[in-house]
């Protein structure tokens, strides 16, 4: 029987799609076929965990596994899964959320201590979303949005069609679609390639009334840039899940702009995910057995 | 020709529809064969008008027409028109905004002024929103919420199915609805027998992490009871688009509670319904040259 072993500590509803998909639920790594990690903060202690197992499969149960492969704990000598896409559905509704306080001043109004006439609201219809990534939280924030009469472009590493969006892009020739955009949306992954992705020139392509929305990681925006684009009114506004650095200390200047909206990092907490979470890993458990091949493979050079 | 008088100031983008549709507009009501009406602040105003006109039609450009019924200004002699059903996906859309707002608690985060830990944020995937009012709010609010998941229970003055809902009860016997709802959704006219619908009762059928967002009017909510209610923690939280009193007054202590969001009746500004009712006005303004049923008719003796 394969043994898959729950770490750093076991999780009832993770051990019953382990057993589910036919495999033994374990708590030591050194007899493991596969190792399941469900903590996001400790990369070196899955690393050190590593040295001592010859588990053949690592399943990472987040989508943004930058600080694994910082730490030096993924390597090439086993098979790496992360949950790409299952957080998509939860990322792309908070991403939608912002949207709609955007549109709708629901950050002003939320501050508002009496009755505020006309803050300008705007209704979606007819609006323009260029979502940078083409992943779960795309696909996701695409389905929401087309109801309401949003229309989509896309950009990505590759320029690849996404199939829910009007036109697709490349990151490197991104500019022309800043220019039509009322929103934008970030969510791509935390790379090398991607850092600082939306940088002074790209801030500076954008109308003066369209919003940053980031839902990905804080490192994909220059935060300097973004601080001069919101200080001096040059675009409308910043709706921040995720920050740099992170968490954003509380004297940060951030905290205190009246066309910024943080959500510290709340857009996909692991309890939102549970569910997903738990079908993914019986589905892979079941994949490892019979020898299938695994979701969400992690590209070792890509970083993601 | 047909004469149609936009009054008390004309609207360049109301008087090319009626000439699009084959009528002359004018402002002179004396020789009007219509009127429109396009200011919601004075029905005295317009009462005072229609003594010296024969005008057989008039078209108020709003849906919530309580005012006007109060005022004396509609009474049997003329066929009466609002803009019921116009206003439904701007206001359909705050709607939205607000139920996803209260769900990502981005009322909090916007007030906050330091990173906050996991707020208990919700998706709305799985969640119930009871809707009441099965007018065009409803309909454009189902639209919008069913590919996140939301279940849909409606409530009518009838109990006539609304084809959006997964089941639909009358005002009367709601009680059962209101046990199962995440989000209520008050979307219906004001009216003598909607006042204070969402009492005591009702709000003490809510569960405690359960929301009511008011879309409609502020008389529909007995104030005093959501206040006790908000206070003691005993539901979620309100998002109220319109209040009772409006404004509200600054010294209010709803400005002051952190389960709620105020949105000073943004929800549907005339600028963002001028495309949709200009266009309501041209069919409109061709079924009056050729005696063809006019839509959002006014039923004198219902009040709407």
């Amino acid at each position: 029987m394969t043994r898959i072993a729950v770490l750093p500590s076991s999780l009832p509803i993770l051990s019953e799609a382990i057993e589910r998909a036919g495999a033994i639920p374990i708590d030591d790594p050194t007899i493991a076929d596969a190792i399941v990690w469900a903590d996001p903060s400790s990369p070196a202690k899955l690393k050190a965990v590593l040295e001592h197992s010859n588990a053949r499969w690592v399943q990472l149960p987040f989508a943004g596994i930058e600080s694994f492969f910082d730490s030096g704990a993924i390597d090439d000598s086993r098979v790496w899964t992360c949950a790409k896409g299952i957080y998509g559905p939860a990322t792309a509704e908070h991403a939608f959320a912002l949207t709609l306080a955007a549109a709708h001043q629901l950050h002003r109004h939320a501050r508002a201590t009496e009755w505020s006439y006309d803050l300008g609201a705007r209704r979606l219809d007819g609006t323009t979303a260029v979502v940078i990534g083409t992943g779960g939280i795309g696909e996701s924030y695409a389905r929401f949005v087309k109801p309401l009469g949003v229309r989509l472009l896309a950009v990505n590493r590759s320029g690849s069609p996404a199939p829910w969006a009007d036109q697709t892009t490349t990151s490197d020739s991104m500019l022309p679609f800043i220019d039509q955009a009322d929103w934008i949306v970030v969510a791509a992954a935390s790379t090398s390639s991607t850092k600082h992705l939306i940088n002074g020139s790209v801030l500076g392509r954008m109308r003066s009334d369209a919003w940053i929305i980031n839902v990905a990681r804080g490192s994909l925006i220059d935060t300097n840039a973004l601080i001069a684009a919101l200080e001096s009114n040059r675009i409308g506004g910043a709706a921040l899940d995720v920050t740099e650095p992170e968490p954003l200390p509380k004297e940060h200047v951030l905290w205190r702009l009246p066309n910024v909206i943080i959500t510290s990092h709340s857009a996909n907490p692991f309890r939102l995910a549970l569910g997903e979470l738990s079908a993914l890993l019986e589905r892979n458990v079941a994949r490892f057995i019979t020898g299938e091949p695994l979701e969400g493979l992690v590209d070792v050079k890509l970083g993601y």
